[in-house]
């Protein structure tokens, strides 16, 4: 287990690496480049083991690629669970690749059930595993988690975060179109229903906040729109923003700049596709795919700290 | 793939069995009877191999008892996903299991995501598997989703809902506690957001309304709180019911009967450590734990039966 507080592991991260940016791994084998699904043992996205085998060897190219650039990684649990259990076990060994990398690790489950549920999908999301021969295995740094259930359906996430020295990212204001259905609901109080989710990830967090101030419970805050950010970021002065939607979803990195405090502390911003998938972008034609991603990940890197002001 | 709408198929089944009651498949390996956990094989639950068995061997006879007396069964999948991918192996197993007794399976996993995630979402909960080797598996018949991300991140769901004649259950009001927090959150038209957010599901239901006229696409609706129940049902007439919180968490037959229509359609009722664990229960002391199960789900069943008039 870590030994010291998540938050200030993720902000130690963010300092040694100069980027507050996180590489977000979808993989999807129709995407991988023709240099990996184009071997025998790889090309069959029938064969769930040949996809998923296909998928940790591009996983673990990428995690080299990207690990001197970025504080951490999410690994979007869907695109492994698609596989059943071959995927599961794959999902696990792209958290022990990430590790030697000494990237921090968020596991993007979206999670959350009664509490009495919540306490298993704790140990299956976040908890490192206890079970025999699996003792060298380690869990994710941090999980994200739905807040529609309420403060008793994460409390199992946030304990056993405080146990294990991990985060959560509580969902506050997403990124898609649809988010605005439920998420902008004006309350009877003039205030969407977002601010009074951002209000509440701000209380549960108190009990895990660390040395540099943050807590190790933080919010999920897309980058679609700039002034939104702006005001959870003065709202919410002890939550750590995971900000999605940077590149491929939209949003720019002078949105982005809002998410941050003066001192340029308080977010990780995640791209996924625009890194991941640079072999596909126009701009990288003709490059070698390895090479793609690492230019795309040093360019959105330099692109985030110009705007940021880091 | 089921050859008619789940709605109908719902229906169909609680006609059959002259029953809307769900058993709760929340296996927990510390609560198994000591009959199954004492055996050498099945006992160390530090072996997540030796405790899936125990689970897998414990459902086995749990769905054969409670086959005859309850139109479906509601698996949780976070009680199969603490154990990694052995545990996610043994969840498709349970549901082959509870198919070959004709029960209907409700994944409850409470999943969404944006998406271009939730179309992975649905293929690892919902569809039918369809890689080599796994030919002679299917899938759950129905799936719980999570509506704060709105409609889009729903939509993959109801679409591969619609594409298998499957299921989908959006969680409307919970019965925890702290749902409150959220979802009973007043909105500036004065209506809680619960009742928002049931509307929404009507709406998103629409495309797969069924001969009966009721939507593939239901709520979840708790037991806990009877006013509720009775205004939801009102509001959304064609949208099944499933309702948790009978039994363990409190909600008492009487309660339950709102979430019926006069004609005694449009809910299911979901109890699980109620009978699944009645051999704990003082009043199966000294009865054999089958027998004991079986009693169970036989009152529950005629008490609901009773309070509903079927």
């Amino acid at each position: 287990m870590a030994a010291t507080n998540f938050a200030d592991r993720l902000l130690a991260a963010v300092e040694e690496k100069k980027s507050p940016l996180v590489v977000g791994l979808d993989p999807s084998h129709a995407q991988l480049p023709p240099e990996i699904i184009g071997k025998d043992a790889f090309s069959d996205e029938d064969d769930a083991e040949a996809a998923v085998d296909a998928i940790l060897e591009f996983c673990t190219k990428v995690l080299k690629i990207v690990a001197p650039h970025v504080a951490g990684v999410k690994i979007n649990s869907a695109f492994f669970e698609q596989y059943y259990w071959d995927g599961v076990e794959a999902f696990s060994a792209v958290v022990q690749e990430a590790h030697a990398h000494g990237l921090l690790v968020i596991n993007d489950a979206k999670r959350a059930d009664i509490g009495n549920t919540s306490e298993r999908y704790a140990l299956a999301t976040l908890a490192d595993p206890d079970f025999a021969g699996m003792d060298d295995l380690v869990g994710p740094d941090a999980v994200t988690v739905n807040p529609y259930m309420g403060g008793d359906s994460l409390s199992p996430f946030i304990q056993t975060a405080k146990e294990f020295n991990k985060g959560v990212f509580v969902l506050v204001r997403t990124s898609n179109p649809g988010a605005a259905e439920i998420q902008d609901q004006v309350l009877a109080n003039g205030s969407p229903l977002y601010v009074h989710v951002g209000k509440l990830v701000e209380q549960w967090g108190a009990e895990l906040v660390g040395a540099r101030g943050y807590s190790s419970v933080g919010a999920v805050v897309g980058a679609t729109n700039p002034e939104q950010l702006a005001k959870l970021r003065e709202a919410l002065p002890q939550t750590i923003f995971l900000v999605p939607g940077y590149g491929a979803q939209g949003g720019t990195a002078a949105d982005i700049a809002n998410a941050f405090k003066a001192d340029k502390t308080g977010a990780i911003i995640n791209a996924s596709r625009s890194i991941i998938y640079a072999y596909k972008d126009a701009k990288y034609a003709g490059t070698d795919w390895e090479k793609a991603i690492e230019q795309a990940v040093i360019a959105a890197k330099g692109e985030l700290a110009g705007a940021i002001g880091l």
